[in-house]
């Protein structure tokens, strides 16, 4: 609703220029009526806790420079994902990293963190979905540890990281192919696990479907289930737990 | 590993009948040899701070009847999900109550309950998934409110809840058909929110399907997702992020 | 909002007991406050020019009697659909009629009716969903014309209802199987045309999938299509359209 | 059928050369003789008040100029969709503009146009679509409205267009990913509203088919539902609602 | 068309009363104008040489023998597939047969036969529905021979049939499963096969499915393929073939 | 079964070197037993009268043209289906011609027909595959007529074809989106129809599957459906059928 | 082939009465004349080593019946799956005992068996699966070991077994759900292991199937996978494997 | 678990500076604390007999050789599959060999060879997938004999094998398109048969799904099935059967 009709109606009111009851009548439609698109746009991010972040793929170079530039301007700092080398270099601000096994550029990195969440992969190929996961966590505030390449096929890598589990408030456990390690991951902890199925595969892996049921099929109670290679999504998530008051 | 065994491995290194280096040899087997079945299942309970829970689809009555004397006998209290009357006679055990909309026999449900979990429906028959959430959150020491019939074909049901959504701590969301209200719901808060597709629908719902799909790719960012109809789970994950320590 | 908390701000205001900066402050947040929920009901209706509808499906026979007279006691009439004789028994409102083949419960048909749609089908199979739309219409406002057992296999049967054709306002073409009538009609007409896919068939008609998808695919341009065998959702647009302002 | 042919038979029986019953017989077979191929084609546009219209995907440059050619000459207007840059340098023909987000080459736009369309997305990435709905109706003479990036994620962008919304007599609603907005809108309005899904997003969003199945399963009755980024599709069905007589 | 009317139009031509060029004007609409319902029905039995079949799957049982006794009357004979002993009570027409395997009730059989349909099944489950082909060829007027139980886990029972597949001159192969017979039999000889797949299986047979695709993508070229468990599909097809003239 | 094994054991019987029975049980297993690699494959181009004909999708370039001169050295005559211009120049072999609209190479095409195949296509787009089935159909020996764009938006183009509908033996009928021709063509022929399916189209037409189920569940009985774009197939078919003794 | 024509054939070339050559060609034909049909399934059973094997599912208990007493005449034994407690008293036989929990009848199981094949299951609903194919196994003379009720949400149920692992020859591993089992234990051994999947779970378990495709994307290579709740087939296996010669 | 953390724990018990009842409960949690993670990998290895192999699709070119001569410097060989001619030359170690059919290369193959398997294809687009099979066989020790193009179209080309078939201990049998080859090989052998779906052919192939779900449908009982063209787990599985001990 725009400030200043709403202060004109009860200026009016107060005014005696307009009644009680039409003043009523009119705020009753108020949800309807115009409010300020920027505005909004910062309550969001206020409501949310998640500022906006920009989503690189499918949009040309030059689309997200402007984007970036703008963001810059208003608070000093943005994240973007799926990003390209290529895009990092159109932005040229200072400040602006380009993370590549993440595929993000991200400015004005927090100093502090809070509490810590764990990132885990199955294999070596899943690295970037959880890199993605982790720097999102990490321009959000929170604080990571990441444990990559700890698959079922070789239990030990997980079975052994006893003290690292203990330390973690929140699990980020991506993985593609069958998607069995949230399911052990969520048999050994009491925690909130979040399970990212990955498109790592190929034939049934079915782009990464396949390990996304599993995950929703886990036979231990509770894992919370993102999109296939939703990193960016499973941090926005760990980051709500994380710093739930 | 069995105890005496363990015990008497390091009697015999404490008398010198064993010298260090054998024993070292034989220990680090340790994680494949014998363990006692029912410890195991005791301290997966505490690891994961979820008890065992009677999933009763599929099972004959008997069966349901015999699991839950076992667990009353152990532990005083059991719950049961997807259960009905009949199988709440069979049992017999004061104290049991069979909760007809959650289909959940429960059986010493706690006194005290932390925090205050928000559990919404957009339908009136998404409500027996939301009773599963509710009644396995209570069961399992959790606080809920319940917010059912809020669907996005009315969004001042909706709009209008500032309050107990500030007062939640974690947000349960049900919905079938689209599968729209999570991310409704997920745009006005900064707390976790976990949403349950429900089987609600016909055509190209598919069984659940269409609303899962929808919730993964929601517009907002970090929505924990979980099977299909799942309530129970729903409820493990919200205590799970509920009393988060 | 409640009317009386809104009412009692303006008399602040008038009274000079609140500032008009302070009400403002307060006012911004309105579309988050309490509004009376009957209510509310009440403007979707008046918005959407579609009263509630009782989707009797999964319901319980008493469930169902008692939604239909509490609409019966508010309005006088009401409309269930996938709805049995038994609950038209149960439900024993004088004026109540029960139209099996739409497995269609109507109370308080209209008297008069808005310009002409045109409800066809491709085979005796897909009756049951063509009445369904026809009753909705009826019950809306709207006038019906019916032309059933059309299919593609006897084409003269579509190409000599010219004159029907011309004197419909918007057409409503029921098909299962390979789902072609539709297009057949849509290249004979300039009026608007809303295609109902039905679960007629077997094998690779998937339960409607097929007739839906051939649909959604028209080599006709700008066919309207709905759900399977959602033939209430038709007759919903099909008035929408039909007594379009 | 052979205007020459039939003169022919007629002038027979006027002459008396053939009987009334013999070429009773023969006229019976009528729909199946031959007809002008060129004139059925301009029938059919009559009768269905969309003229044909070159869908350019999977057409080589050069077929598409010489297909746009012919339809100058006999027109002098054209319309050109999922056409390239190149394509409009290959044709050559003053008057015919290229627009780059709609992907079309549109020549002989009317001057005047009839009621007004109000065309929607939910994100930035949903215009082309929407733009090929836009310019599909001004092609074809109806007014539109545009009103993008109106998201569920951040409602106010679509409660505040209350105004907006009562001067549209159709809605074309353009969303991908979960595919929730068409449903908030209808909720809001008694207009006939056609949701178009788009390829938009990636994992579970199967290129659009989680938005296509959402927009058939909405809790709103009577929307009208298009193939997935049919933009010319919605358009054509707008434009037989928007005028219809 | 009408008779009365176009015999009208013709004697008006004859008589002077309307000139040539008008009535050529009036009959270029003759495909649109009104046609004897029940004549087409004929006129169409009469093209595909086809006459009508009752599919009486969700057919009432009294609503078969209405239809079964109205085609008595007409014709003489009838067939009715997917139909039950019941049905045939029901119906209590001397010389109507019912034959349980294939669920077929059969009236007015031919006494002469022309060529011959070898009808093939993989297993034995397979037989219901070559019977319904072998039936439906038979009241067609094809000659069948069966040859069932011959898969291809011991193929000796194909090897060694030569004779009996030079006497064919088409060939109806129905199998379950993996679908893998008719490839066999299309690699074996030079007459036109028809593949029918059936529901037979579990699991990854998908109700038919599975088969259905296998025997599209025969590495055999020239199979034709019909719907799943679509015996009287085939048998219509075979005899198309086999009366070929 | 090579040859002078064979003739060894038939002389040994004759000169008494071995008994009837002995022979006999080595006969037994004769199926088994080594058989001349290319006489095989003549005697299954004689057995099914298809030669060998070479798929050239994911072949090199030197594939394709070393088969093609095999060939040319044992028959003076191939067919290259799915082959490109860069092929047909690498062949070099005087009387190969390339077909571009049907991607096939062709040598030795025969100089007399049989019968008459009648190729039909829904729009511009089916027409590659067309070309394939008609210049396969040609190379085996059969005669073709091609009616391409026919499809049912426009349904005179269709209904005018009378004559040449009554000359064909055999219909090929080609469409992909909603599949809707062969129906149609079906229901007005006692002919043999089969129907192929193409991935023309986008969104659900989900590249062909959608024609094909259509095409599948089609309300005329007995059409005969092969794979997605597969013309060659149909050419064989229809020519099995066509010069069926 | 015919034993007596084969006979006829030899006798006429050891009397003269046959040339060599006439013989020679006549003989090439074999594979394909006909032999006796019960003599071909004993050599079935022969070369495959797997006897015939009822599956009773859709038989009639009368046919079960008929083909059990069959089998019993011929060898004096029989394996019935998919079986129930009616068809065992039909039966009738003594010494053919009924298996609830595997819903299988066995008649004349050996006394004697080879090597060890350990049976395992993720859970206790898995177990009638399991049991299908331990059954199997000792039918066919294999030795089992059972170890139920080890799913990965409690690792330790595995990682103790070591020494009933390094018995075994050969695993089959039994789980429904996410089906991560097979992983774990294909991590820990050099046997070969079959992985079964169960149709046990709902919702995105899709009867089997995600087990099914995460067992086919294990990350440990080489696991051999079965169609879903095929017990059956995993003995068999499994057998073919511990007796491998 | 650290080895000199252990050691220290047993000298302490030793000197008596540890009871044996804190190192009993020190001990317990032993599976969960640390382990050298080289020597895991290790003991993988050692239990599977299946040595590390580098997956090198969606790997970069330089990660690929690091990777090798990580594994050279080790092990002194290496297998490498879905290579590239690029990235043999990367590698640039003597003895590395590249395999363009099978994409693989391999170091350190081992010069005696066990047992035999039989790596059969349909098609000679399967040859990849075999190959990839044949060459993994090779590097793990196993003996491998090739039957390629031997599809069911020309069966004879199966049944003449019998001596190589006796001669082999496992069969590998590819086949994509309709996959039937593995069922007619499995109905004439008692061997272990693993069945490879491919990718090859188009349509309703489904990449490879409908040979995947054929083969686990075979009507032959023990068919051990594999991921689409996952010649490298076939590979695996047959080395763990033929050198099983």
């Amino acid at each position: 609703m725009d400030s200043k009709l709403l202060k004109g109606l009860l200026e009016k009111v107060r005014n005696g220029e307009a009644t009680v009851g039409d003043t009523l009548k009119r705020l009753r439609d108020l949800p309807y009526e115009n409010l300020d698109f920027a505005r909004v746009d910062h309550h969001r991010a206020h409501r949310t806790r998640i500022p906006e972040v920009v989503f690189a793929a499918n949009k040309k170079v030059s689309e997200v420079a402007a984007i970036a530039h703008s963001m810059h301007r208003t608070s000093g700092r943005f994240l973007i994902t799926r990003a390209t080398e290529e895009m990092h270099a159109a932005i040229g601000i200072q400040g602006a990293e380009f993370f590549p096994d993440a595929c993000i550029i991200a400015c004005g990195m927090p100093k502090r963190f809070a509490g810590s969440v764990l990132v885990m992969t199955a294999g070596t190929s899943d690295i970037p979905v959880a890199e993605e996961a982790s720097l999102t966590l990490q321009f959000l505030g929170s604080k990571t540890e990441r444990l990559y390449d700890a698959g079922v096929a070789g239990l030990h890598r997980v079975l052994d990281q006893k003290e690292r589990f203990s330390a973690a408030r929140v699990f980020i456990v991506v993985a593609g192919m069958e998607g069995a390690l949230p399911s052990v991951v969520g048999g050994m902890t009491d925690k909130p696990v979040i399970a990212v199925p990955t498109s790592v595969g190929y034939g049934t892996s079915f782009g990464g479907l396949t390990a996304l049921f599993a995950m929703l099929n886990s036979c231990v109670p509770g894992l919370a289930v993102v999109n296939i290679d939703n990193g960016f999504g499973a941090g926005c998530l760990a980051h709500r737990i994380n710093t739930k008051r």
